[in-house]
């Protein structure tokens, strides 16, 4: 009935090569008189999702997780995956050859420290690398008494015969309507915020496509152009891109912006730069390993620190809030009336997690408007969502049976990124699941409800999403909430609601409000919403204040609510974000969704 | 009718003498051929109450703040001092001479790195700042192209004619009794938890004073001995502390567990050690630059980091406990003494702040137990109650009117030490004081009701304190609470609620529950109890859960409470709450008291 364009539901791990290959680089690293090599999940620019030909990691030991390292000694391997990946793991890749490692025990560089032998020559891409990821690599090396050696190629594709070529996405002009400031003068907002910097090298490709006000799709899920620029303090940017990506149109809108140049021109203009003794700014997250030493080895500065762009990314403007607003309002009623369809077709039972993820998509598809999803939709029955972040493939596949069926999915719209999860009771749920379910809501109800002044940081306030469940000896093991982006990443800083959210919350920033509960082995809940950092006016008041602005449109479903344990104001609050629901979502709805919607979003 | 034994009212500051002092100096830096010098409020151990022979700042500017920094050069001099005491300093020092600095906004490195001249050589005293500390100022200096010097002898002494001798304060062994644990295991526990370090320096008094089951009377308000520590990992510990301290009995038992060794001992020792390539673990916040650098240049290893004693001193045993809800009942009955007393002087008028804190202080000493208080008390109104940190003198000592009166107090007992603000009402209080009061009252129950699991740190739970007065327009401008000692000092660390306060809350760990709120320029509120996190056994939960104790027995104030604020639940804390203050207190009071509390504590 439904398919998918989006999302692949098939598990590509394949460990089986992993010994030929293994054998393969080992041979390849002898050549090179190395006696080590390590492998990242990464590309030139950190992203999250990356292209195919930079799936080396996946290709040389079978793990598909998105994140990872391996490292191939002579004699031993290892690869190295965090907590959410420790079981996975063993399934995908070929537990002789690599060695599995929970990272969050002993890191890569700790490995290193204790198993390298004095003398050893440790290779590692510095495309790959960020600066302090290398530097801490280095340090491991050295106290074990080896060396770690920058190689110009990576030796893996040497050996990667039908390695993909790197992509060729087409790069678009986004709307000055959907972004509300013209490029160039971002370009001038980023000239001025570089303090002693003489110029920045933008390598996040998100800051990127916000800078020139462009749009790709060199990786899946994010509208990626991948490039880098170069913004001086006087004078017009570089854009270094690929001239086969960007069209006629968005070619000759970018000339008259920057100076194009191939990507190959980098290296030599940031050396030029260096050599005049200049001061760049790269960004410390992003920027790779590569270009800091290639400055500083040809007599430049190179400041590793935040790239300014991102804090003026976070913060949306007017056009960019009415575009998420106009996107929430699309998602929401695509959303709902897969509610709607759920409704109907789940209690039967038979439906699949791949089946209901597929409808979720064709109802997203059917607006028209659907540029992708923002992420592989978690479509996770009973058991499964007891992992947060659970993907389901074909392996996995359950069908969805009485108790709860948890739904976290997101769109690119050009006019905005959605996140949404709902979680929903199939037949009648148990007391326990309506408990739980409940101090979820609380807690997603205390961030809705705060108002802070400015100054206030994420980390001062995801323990609001988590006093309900704390009450009860419960808790859970993400944060609250993370930054979205306009059209861009779904995972977007450095705005976040967790304990490690340092950045004050301001106006225009987007952020998910998505606490949740996973009891191990049988279920999970979790709720979410997108929010968006407003001003508020509070008579009297002292310090310039803010609450949250919900976003997203879509029924909680009442059947999980405990109404006993609410109070006044927090039951007040969901009767009025369903009426505005309900208001808002039924012109785009069916007969049918409507009574179905008008019932979901009754009064408690 | 009352007198204080343990607080002056005296403002000592007297800044008359600056520019005969600072020209003083500037001789002798010539002298010595430099062209600046470095003066912080510190002592060796990086006190909070230093010993009058350590007020070198004091003595050359006039300024008599607990925390700040002059640097003089031979044409400029500058004193930096924090927000509390911006405006204070003007009235205290000479400002022809010593230019005033806010340091939240120019430190003193920032200074340095702008004012000094290419090749000037700046002087400073290693014993009397941390290794941080020195390599920020070296920094700044070097910036310059400056030079600092490490100075053997403190200029300042030598100009300084009549400067007091060090303190040689009376040395006493602390019960087993009150301390729980005796000294020979706390040195086997932390000999145990040096990891790769071969001897712990011990350089912070109040961990010295926990170690060995001592206290002293170098410093007012804290019973500390000023010395230092040696724990090596195997063998018995070397303490350094002047021989004419302890008595007999202290003597001999100290002799049992450590090296008794006159301080000018240590140095020769650590370059012994260092000079066998040892690794020596020094304490970040405390250690002097001078031991850390002594160590490196003799061919050792030192560590800076963390005293692993001060999160063992944190955690408070049962026996530590025990005494400090012995202390608090004692201090609550006389302060509750004292608040009986005010009801019935204080309306009248005339009442002066200096009165009200001798009349509290007098009610403690007639426990007949009071050691000490645990700081200069605050005794503030009207207006001065507005500045958190207010200290009385004879120059501002205010008449109590009508309004608002605040009063943060506490107390030394061999059991325990406390910390206690209560804010009263003079007269009938306006309905901003009762809605601002009600606020506070209702963040200081949102701490005192949180339930919460082990690893939660202070910096998660601090805006819970706040909420209430955020959804206003409000906040108040200081941290929620920090720890206390037993029988040690008032601020202790690394526990405390702040967002600053990274640190899990653990078992045993006494903070104080402390919010307010401050009208600039007309009052000021503050509601503060001491309380200690518990264990707490919840059916059902899944992590290991914690809760607080609250300590401090007192009545709050109704008359400053608008219940209609007030939630079902924090009226039934606030209401169980007073039913036990009444209950515990009865025993300590005479009928006229005890009907007064009955009133003060009745449900509201």
């Amino acid at each position: 009935m439904f398919e998918s364009a989006f999302q692949s539901f098939e598990d590509a791990a394949d460990g089986a090569a992993g010994p030929v290959r293994l054998a393969a680089l080992r041979q390849e690293l002898a050549r090179l008189k190395l006696d080590g090599f390590v492998v990242p999940r990464a590309d030139r620019h950190q992203n999250e999702y990356v292209p195919p030909s930079e799936e080396r990691l996946a290709w040389l030991t079978g793990f598909s997780g998105s994140a990872g390292t391996a490292v191939a000694l002579q004699d031993r391997a290892a690869i190295f995956v965090d907590g959410r990946y420790t079981l996975a793991v063993r399934g995908q890749v070929d537990v002789d050859s690599f060695e599995p490692v929970d990272s969050g025990e002993t890191s890569p560089s700790d490995w290193l420290a204790r198993t390298l032998k004095p003398g050893a020559r440790v290779g590692y891409d510095p495309w790959l690398h960020t600066q302090g990821q290398a530097e801490r690599l280095a340090k491991a090396v050295a106290t074990a008494g080896g060396e770690l050696v920058a190689l110009d190629a990576n030796p893996i594709d040497a050996i990667w015969r039908d390695r993909p070529p790197p992509p060729l996405g087409r790069v678009v002009l986004h709307p000055r309507k959907f972004a509300g400031e013209s490029a160039a003068r971002k370009c001038a907002r980023v000239a001025a915020a570089l303090k002693d910097a003489d110029a920045l090298v933008v390598s996040d490709p998100h800051a990127l496509a916000w800078l020139f006000n462009i749009r790709g799709s060199d990786v899946a899920h994010t509208p990626l152009p991948l490039g880098f620029a170069l913004v001086p303090a006087s004078g017009a940017p570089s854009l270094y891109l690929d001239p086969r990506k960007p069209g006629a149109a968005a070619k000759k809108a970018l000339a008259a912006l920057a100076e194009l140049k191939a990507p190959d021109a980098l290296e030599p203009d940031l050396a030029a730069l260096a050599q005049k003794g200049r001061r760049l700014l790269f960004d410390a997250a992003t920027a790779p390993s590569r270009l800091v030493t290639l400055v500083r080895g040809a007599g430049g500065t190179a400041e590793v620190g935040t790239d300014p762009i991102a804090l003026m990314k976070a913060r949306k403007n007017d056009a960019e809030l009415d575009g998420a607003r106009a996107a929430q309002l699309r998602d929401g009623a695509a959303l709902t009336r897969f509610l709607f369809w759920f409704s109907q077709n789940a209690p039967a039972g038979g439906l699949t997690e791949i089946e209901a993820a597929q409808a979720l998509e064709g109802f997203r598809r059917q607006t028209g408007l659907l540029k992708d999803l923002s992420f592989p939709t978690i479509s996770a029955a009973g058991a499964n969502a007891a992992s947060p972040h659970y993907r389901v493939t074909t392996k996995t596949n359950a069908r969805i049976g009485r108790g709860i069926y948890l739904v976290d999915s997101g769109a690119q719209y050009e006019d905005g990124t959605t996140d949404v999860t709902r979680t929903l009771a199939v037949g009648r749920p148990t007391p326990e699941m309506r408990d739980r379910f409940t101090r979820v809501l609380k807690g997603h109800v205390a961030i809705a409800r705060l108002v802070f002044p400015k100054g206030v940081s994420g980390a001062q306030i995801d323990a609001f999403a988590r006093a309900a469940l704390w009450r009860a000896g419960l808790d859970f093991d993400h944060g609250t909430g993370h930054g979205v982006g306009a059209y861009l990443s779904v995972h977007e800083g450095p705005q976040r609601i967790s304990k490690l959210g340092a950045t004050p919350l301001e106006p225009g920033m987007i952020l998910s409000n998505e606490p949740g509960y996973y009891k191990a082995g049988c279920w999970g809940i979790r709720i979410e919403t997108l929010v968006v950092v407003e001003p508020r006016a509070i008579r009297g008041a002292e310090r310039e204040t803010y609450g949250f602005e919900t976003l997203t449109l879509a029924p909680i479903d009442r059947a999980l609510i405990e109404p006993k344990l609410l109070d006044d104001g927090e039951r007040a609050w969901l009767d009025a974000y369903h009426a505005r629901v309900r208001k808002a979502l039924q012109p785009f709805l069916s007969r049918e969704e409507k009574r179905w919607l008008a019932a979901a979003t009754a009064p408690l």
